[in-house]
C-alpha cells in the first residue's frame, strides 16, 4: 500500500479549516506571480506547497471533499511521483475525457457556493472564463484572500532585492522623453489615468532595474500615469537612496507596492482608463471596473503603448546591444573552441559545461546575470524540450554525437540569447542533413528582404522551408522579442506560422530585435536547434514602398563539421561563406589567444 | 465654355422628378447587381446611364440640389471625360480632403431627410455602415424601389438564359448528395433555414448551370434550404424542360426569381436561420431581419458551408479539371507558337491576337465560353492592371519587346485561367532579369511544402521573394481560388501577404485549386506576369502531422529567351528544368502538327 504523505495532507487539513473560515467551498492555487513573469519566485510556490508537485505548471483546486492538481504532458509522471501518498487526485490536461479545471468546477459546485483565490495570481483572461462558465451556478467568488498567508508559517518571504538605475546614456532617451510619448498615446485613446502592470514596460519606462524575477531584471511594481502624476508603486525596501534621488529629480512619486489596491479604492476617476487586459491580474482587473463603473468612465483595454516603444530599440540601444552582442558572441566561441578540443580529454558533464560556460559570460565587463538558466543537453537530452541538467542529474559529455547549447546574458547594454550545436564526435549522415536543412533555414530567414507591413507569419515559413522538404517540423515558434537589459522573451512580435487566439500577430518593424532558431528535435535520439538573433533593417526605399530585411547581431561559427553541401543551393552556400567571414572579421579581434583565432579562422573557412 | 450635354440632364431631371414623388431627398446607385457578381449586366447600369461613365467601378449619388459620382484613381481621367457638360460632380476616392460617401452624406443630409437606393444593389456591410453613419442625423432609407425603372425607358432586360444540367456523371456529386453535407452543417449551426444568394454556390449544389452574367456560367437565382426543402428561385423562362424535369426527379421546388421577397414576408420562422453576411443583399439582409426578429429566432451570419465544399474539388471534378488544363495548355502552346512566327510577317494587333486565341479555345471539345475577356496587353500597356484592348483601340504587336496574355475558357469539364508573357523581340537584361525573378517566384511557390493548416498568408512570400530581393513588389494577390465550370474567381482560399478587413484568410485543403501568379509592372515601359494553376495535394505524413504541396495544373512552355540563369539558385534551374519536362511529356502528344512539337521541344529544353 502506498505511504501516506502526512506533511501534505497536514498542510491541505489546515488550508481546509482556513476555506470554512472564510467561506470558501473550492480553493484554487495557479502558477504565477502578481504579474505573470516567466518565472515565480518561491513566495510564490502555493501549489508546490500544498501538493509536492514543483514542475513549471500547475494548478491544484482545494475542495472539503477533494484535492486535483492539473498539468500537462511534461509533467504527467514527475506529478505522481511527486504526489504520492497526498490523496491529491492528477488531473492530466487534454487527454481525452479529462475535464478542464472550468468544467470540472461546473460539475462539482453547487448553486450558491464560493470559489476562492487569489485574484493577483490570476490572469484576467481566466479569472473571466471561470466567472462566465460558474455564473449559471450562481457560484460567488471571493478573490482577495491569499489563504497561503494564514497555513504557510515559514513561507519564503516576498522578493526584495535593490532597484538601480540605468543612466540615461546607457538607455538613449531619458524617463521624461519615453513617459512623454506614452502620455501622448493615452491622449490618442482618450484617456486621462493609465495602469501598467508589466515589469519590463515599467522598467523600460522608467530607466529602472531590479532583481525580483529569476532572470528578469526586474522590480516587483506597478506604475499610474495620469496626466501630471508618475506614481511608481513599489516595494519601500528596494528603494535605495540613489533610487530614490533619482525618482525626485525625474518626478516619480513612490508608492508602497503593497498600497496600490486602496489607491485604486480612493481614487476618484475625471476621464477615461487605459489598460492592457493581457498584462492585468483579475483583482486589478475588477477593481478597476468597480471604480470606473462608479465614477461612469470607460475602462479602455488597449494595447500597452510602452511595449511597442520598448520593442523598437532606439539608436543608443541599438549600438549597445550590436556590442554586447559581439563580446557575447567571441566568449560562446572560445567556449565552443573549449567543449570541441577537451570532450573526451578532461571530465566533463552537460552540467559542468554549462558553469563553465556561464563563468565565462559572467567575466565579461557589464555583465548582470544569465538571461535564462542556460540549457546544456547532450544527445537524446536536446531533443526535450523543457530539459535541464543539474548537478546530481546530468549526463556525461563523451567524444560522440552533439551538445546543444542554448544560453545568453544580461549585461549593461543588451540582453544576450544564443544556440550552437556542437559536434563533439561521430555524427550520422542523417544529422548532418538535418543540421544542414536547421543551419539553411535560419540563414534564409536571416537574409529575406520584405515590405513593412509584415508580420512573423509572413516570413515564418523562410526558415521552415528547408526542413518542411525533409518532411519535418519543429514544433515551436521560430522567433521571439528580446529585451535590452531586460526579459529574454518579450513582444509584440514573434515569429510564427500559426497563431492561437490571443497571440499578437505585430508587424516587424525597423529596430525591433527578434531570434531566428529553427530545430530539429528527434526523440531519444537527438536534438538541433541554431539561433541567432537579428535586428530589424531598413533596405532601400523605392516605389514599391519601404523594404525591410535582417542584420545578424549574433556572430559565432556554426559548425562545419555537420555540413552536408549537398542538399544547399548555391545560394544557401554562399550565405554561409559570407556569415563565416563576418564572424572571423568581427569575432576574431576580440579573440586573445592565438591558437583560439587560428581555430576560428578554420571553423570559419569557406566552403 | 463647356458643352452642355443635354441627354443625361434630362435623366437627372426626370430622376429628381421621381425622387421627389417619392420622398426621397438623395438617392444612390453603386456598380452591382443583385448578387455582387464580378460582372453587372446592361441591366443593373443605371449609374452609367444617369451620369455617362463607365468605367467598373463608380457610386453616384444624386439630391434635388447636387449630383456627385465617387470612383478610385484608375478612372479621373476617364470619368472628367465622359461626365463633361453633365453638372455631376466628380469626386476623386481616397485623395487627401475628399469625403466618402457616407461621409459626404452625413454631412449634406439634414435631419429627417430620406435616402433612398435598391436595396438588392447594395452589400449588407455597405447598407449597415450607411445606417449607423446617418442613424445620429435621423436619416430614414427607403430601400425597396428602384427608381429607374420609371425613368429609363429603353432599358435592357434583365439577363434570362436558359439554363442547362450538368450529368452527376461530370459532377462527382449529386445534388442530393450535396445537399446532405449542407444540411447537417445547418445542423451543426442548429438552423433550420437556409438562405443562399451567391450564384456560384447556387450553381455548383444543384448541378445547374445558367448563362446570366458576363463569363460566369450562373443564372440569377436564390435558393432556401430547410430540413424537407429546397426551393430554387429562377426566373421561369430560363427553366427549360430539361430543368424543369431534372429539378422535380432530384426534389428541387421551383419559384420564381421575384417572388423571394415576398416568399420571406410570408415564412412563419420556427427556427433559427442560417446565412452568410458577405454575399447577402442589404433588402434581403433587413427583410430576414425582421422576419426573424418577428419570429423571436435568431438570424446566424455564418461562412455558406457550400462555398468550402464547392472550393474542395472531388476526384471526378480534380480528374476532369486535370484533363481540361492539359488540353487548354496546349492550345496556349500552339498559340505561342503562332505569335511568335508570326509577328512582324503578318498583320497583328493585341485585338487580333486575342480573337485567335479566343477562337482556337472556342474550337477545344466542350468548349462554353470565356472564363473572362482576355487580356493581350503589348509592351507598357501590360504594366496597366486594367488594360482591355478593344478593336479599335489597341496596339498594333511589332518584332520586338513582349506581349503578356491572360486567358481561360470555361468547358464541360474546367475553368482554366493561364498568364504567359511572349517575347516577340529584342529585350533589355533588365527585363530579363525581372522575368527569370517573376519565374522563379511562381515555381518556388509552386514546389512549397507546408503543414496542413498554412493559409496563403504563410506561403505568399515563396512566390515574392526573388522580387523582393530586387526591391521590387507586385501589388496584387498571389493567387485565388478557381471554380468547377463555374467563377474563375472563387474563395475561400486565397494566397496574399496582407489581408485588408473582412478578407478571409483561409487554410488551403487538399483538393483545392489556386492560382501562382506573380509579376512584374514598370509603368510607361512593360508588364511580365507567368501564372499557373496548381492544386493542393497530400504529402506524405508523419510525425509532424499532414504536409501538403502543389501539384502543376498549367503545362505551358515559360518563354526561354527571357531566362538569365545568372540570378537563379541550381534548385531554380533544376525546378524550371523538371517543370519543362513534364510540359514535353503531357503536351507533345496533344500537339498534331510536327512542327510545332519540334519547337516545343526546342522551348522545353534543359538549360
Amino acid at each position: 500500500m502506498e505511504q501516506e504523505n502526512k506533511v501534505i495532507k497536514d498542510r491541505l487539513s489546515a488550508l481546509r479549516a482556513v476555506m470554512a473560515k472564510e467561506g470558501i467551498d473550492y480553493y484554487m492555487m495557479p502558477t504565477s506571480d502578481f504579474h505573470n513573469s516567466e518565472y515565480s519566485a518561491d513566495f510564490f510556490k502555493v501549489r508546490e506547497y500544498f501538493c509536492g508537485f514543483d514542475g513549471s505548471n500547475g494548478t491544484l483546486v482545494v475542495s472539503q471533499e477533494e484535492a486535483g492538481m492539473w498539468t500537462d504532458g511534461r509533467y504527467f509522471i514527475q506529478a505522481e511521483n511527486q504526489m504520492k501518498g497526498t490523496g491529491v487526485k492528477l488531473y492530466k490536461m487534454l487527454e481525452p475525457g479529462v475535464p478542464t479545471i472550468s468544467e470540472y468546477l461546473k460539475a462539482n459546485m453547487k448553486e450558491g457556493q464560493t470559489l476562492g483565490f487569489d485574484g493577483r495570481v490570476i490572469s484576467t483572461s481566466i479569472g473571466e472564463d471561470l466567472e462566465k462558465k460558474l455564473s449559471a451556478k450562481k457560484v460567488s467568488l471571493k478573490i482577495d484572500k491569499d489563504l497561503a498567508e494564514e497555513v504557510w508559517t515559514d513561507r519564503p518571504t516576498l522578493p526584495c532585492h535593490d532597484m538601480y538605475v540605468l543612466s540615461d546614456e546607457l538607455c538613449g532617451k531619458s524617463f521624461k522623453e519615453k513617459l512623454a510619448v506614452v502620455r501622448e498615446k493615452m491622449n490618442e485613446y482618450g484617456t486621462t489615468f493609465h495602469l501598467l502592470s508589466k515589469l519590463d514596460d515599467i522598467m523600460w519606462l522608467t530607466n529602472l532595474r531590479g532583481n525580483d524575477v529569476e532572470c528578469n531584471p526586474v522590480a516587483l511594481s506597478y506604475a499610474v500615469i495620469t496626466a501630471d502624476e508618475f506614481l511608481l508603486f513599489a516595494q519601500p525596501d528596494e528603494v535605495t537612496d540613489e533610487v530614490k534621488s533619482y525618482c525626485d529629480k525625474v518626478g516619480i512619486t513612490l508608492k508602497d507596492y503593497h498600497e496600490l489596491f486602496s489607491y485604486i479604492e480612493g481614487t476618484s476617476f475625471t476621464g477615461d482608463v487605459l489598460f492592457d487586459k493581457r498584462n492585468t491580474n483579475f483583482l486589478t482587473f475588477k477593481t478597476l471596473s468597480k471604480k470606473t463603473k462608479e465614477a461612469a468612465v470607460s475602462l479602455k483595454n488597449e494595447k500597452d503603448p510602452t511595449e511597442l516603444l520598448k520593442a523598437c530599440k532606439n539608436e543608443t540601444e541599438l549600438r549597445n546591444i550590436r556590442e554586447v552582442y559581439l563580446r557575447d558572441s567571441a566568449k560562446l566561441t572560445e567556449f565552443i573552441y573549449w567543449v570541441k578540443n577537451n570532450v573526451g580529454k578532461i571530465p566533463m558533464t552537460e552540467y559542468s559545461a554549462a558553469m563553465k560556460l556561464d563563468s565565462m559570460r559572467a567575466a565579461l565587463p557589464g555583465f548582470i546575470e544569465l538571461s535564462f538558466p542556460t540549457i546544456s543537453a547532450y544527445k537524446a537530452n536536446a531533443a526535450m524540450a523543457h530539459y535541464e541538467a543539474t548537478e546530481d542529474n546530468c549526463s556525461e559529455i563523451k567524444p560522440e554525437g552533439m551538445l546543444l547549447v542554448d544560453s545568453g546574458g544580461t549585461y549593461l547594454g543588451g540582453t544576450t540569447d544564443v544556440t550552437r550545436t556542437i559536434v563533439v564526435g561521430h555524427i550520422s549522415d542523417e544529422i548532418k542533413r538535418n543540421y544542414t536543412a536547421t543551419v539553411m533555414g535560419m540563414l534564409r530567414l536571416a537574409k529575406a528582404n520584405f515590405l513593412e507591413g509584415c508580420t512573423g507569419k509572413n516570413v515564418d515559413i523562410l526558415a521552415r522551408q528547408p526542413l518542411w522538404d525533409l518532411g519535418i517540423d519543429y514544433q515551436h515558434g521560430t522567433g521571439h522579442g528580446i529585451g535590452y537589459v531586460l526579459n529574454v522573451h518579450e513582444g509584440p512580435q514573434n515569429i510564427r506560422w500559426r497563431f492561437t487566439p490571443g497571440q499578437n500577430e505585430a508587424p516587424l518593424m525597423p529596430g525591433m530585435i527578434v531570434s531566428d532558431e529553427p530545430g530539429v528535435y528527434i526523440q531519444d535520439e537527438y536534438g538541433i536547434r541554431i539561433e541567432n538573433i537579428v535586428e530589424v533593417v531598413k533596405r532601400g526605399n523605392g516605389r514599391y514602398g519601404q523594404f525591410l530585411g535582417f542584420d545578424h547581431l549574433t556572430y559565432v561559427p556554426i559548425d562545419l563539421e555537420a555540413i552536408d553541401t549537398s542538399i544547399m543551393d548555391s545560394s544557401d552556400i554562399k550565405a554561409l561563406n559570407d556569415y563565416h567571414a563576418e564572424v572571423y572579421r568581427r569575432i576574431s579581434p576580440l579573440i586573445q589567444i592565438t591558437y583560439i583565432r587560428e581555430w576560428l579562422k578554420e571553423a570559419t573557412r569557406s566552403i
